[in-house]
């Protein structure tokens, strides 16, 4: 369960998309580091800003949204307000109605990758809360397709 | 990588340590349901309530404090602020300065589990940010290990 | 601008609605206490808590809901995780559309009031984002008068 | 109490001080805007970063460090998740160990102001959580004075 050593080495360019989020005083805790709680905040919102502006997703009125189903996150260094945070996606594995999203914290202008998250999404019907039969949208299918990595067998998923 | 079926059916007398949450306005997300980076923050008040409270942690001077190495949720079901949380906390393993952590949310009055957490921490001294070499300290080591549950030889950790 | 006297003696009994909320640990800042941002989360949360159990409020689908138009806190001590807030609300004044709100924090147990924050709700239509001719409903009228608190001659707001 | 028009008018140049900050996922709360506690975080992410930029506060450690008194805010427009908001700061008055803030929230490529905070600081010693008696020193007074504006007899607060 320890993270591969793979992780540790990921690199801003193994991910094909980023953006900065600078931190905030309230994010640092009692430690004078930020708390681990609030990287899953910024992983939340990478991903989301990429399916808002990639992939047409709306939040308050599309057919189909996404959920959580599981998240991960291994932390190896801290970074602290008031830096600025960058926060790299990539799309790990593509399903009939679910993507796993591996999600990268740098710190700007330091090399070593901070924290890796993996998030799980399933795509489910606003109206039943469950997957649709014939899975996730296409506009959505192909924005997450341009985000998917090295895995070639991703629809075993 | 999916969650066991045993997750699914933890009750609360699963966990020998239990505090009440009120959810907040802010929590809900445009979903209408609490957002999955909140759990993470409440696992993180029950765990560290536990280790004031009943391990002598004192966050801004104790010579030994935690920090997370890694975090994991399963979310099985939504809560929606402005009902009360229930947060519910076991140790699963405990080694020489790290600590395995289980943490349940349940909605006060509804049986089922909504989401468990397992988060890792490890204790290192303030001064070098590193686990000591005695590993956690008496009072650590003795509060938590009333919280572990089933696991008999937990010092291979 | 100093807050008045008045203020700084409040007590439970001059509020006549109270919820139960304890802290979260990132709701401590690096100084060791919560910080002021924290006190608007909880008591926007009170106050929405009034709204939906007591005035029909369903932010996700009320023809009518609050927007802030202002935010005022007198902050005179402070509170810290891990301990439990109380959180008292009554309404100083009632307008056509607006209504503002008086809302204080308590520490459990401790007798002096830590905060005092006023907080002036429009009541808009969700079609037009604008109050309505007629103000807002029976059912939030009705359910804000029972916290009216000494101001006799509101309807001049 | 309603904001003068005055505070409406507020452009960029009335700021001598600002820092981007992209808005996260939860900022926004069900009515998809920004949450309006969100905009006090904002606001005091933008004055502390000042202050250890530009100042020399380091919070775990400084002699002095600051306490809010009271927050304020006026809320003129909403923003939402994802847009980038743009924090101004400037500085109305400089007292012994006080000062008052001005913060204004801009949406980037937008025009007119969202919403404009006032924010009162209090100068403490750590050690007793008091001023002193000399009031704040001389690198705060001297960093803050750079971010006065108009207003010439500040030295009666």
């Amino acid at each position: 369960m320890a993270p591969s050593k793979d992780l540790r080495n990921r690199s801003r360019n193994d991910y094909p998309f980023m953006l900065e989020y600078r931190t905030r005083w309230n994010d640092n805790d009692m430690y004078d580091h930020m708390n681990n709680s609030v990287y899953n905040f910024l992983f939340d919102s990478v991903i989301n800003s990429y399916l808002m502006d990639h992939c047409g997703l709306h939040p308050p009125t599309s057919a189909q949204h996404p959920l959580m189903a599981s998240t991960h996150c291994d932390y190896f260094a801290a970074i602290s307000y008031p830096k600025v945070a960058e926060l790299c996606l990539r799309v790990n594995k593509l399903g009939k109605s679910s993507v796993v999203y591996e999600i990268a914290l740098f710190e700007k202008d330091v090399e070593q990758v901070k924290a890796i998250g993996e998030f799980v999404h399933v795509f489910v019907d606003r109206e039943t809360q469950r997957p649709n039969t014939n899975g996730m949208n296409t506009q959505l299918r192909q924005g997450l397709q341009k985000l998917l990595v090295e895995y070639p067998d991703s629809s075993k998923l």
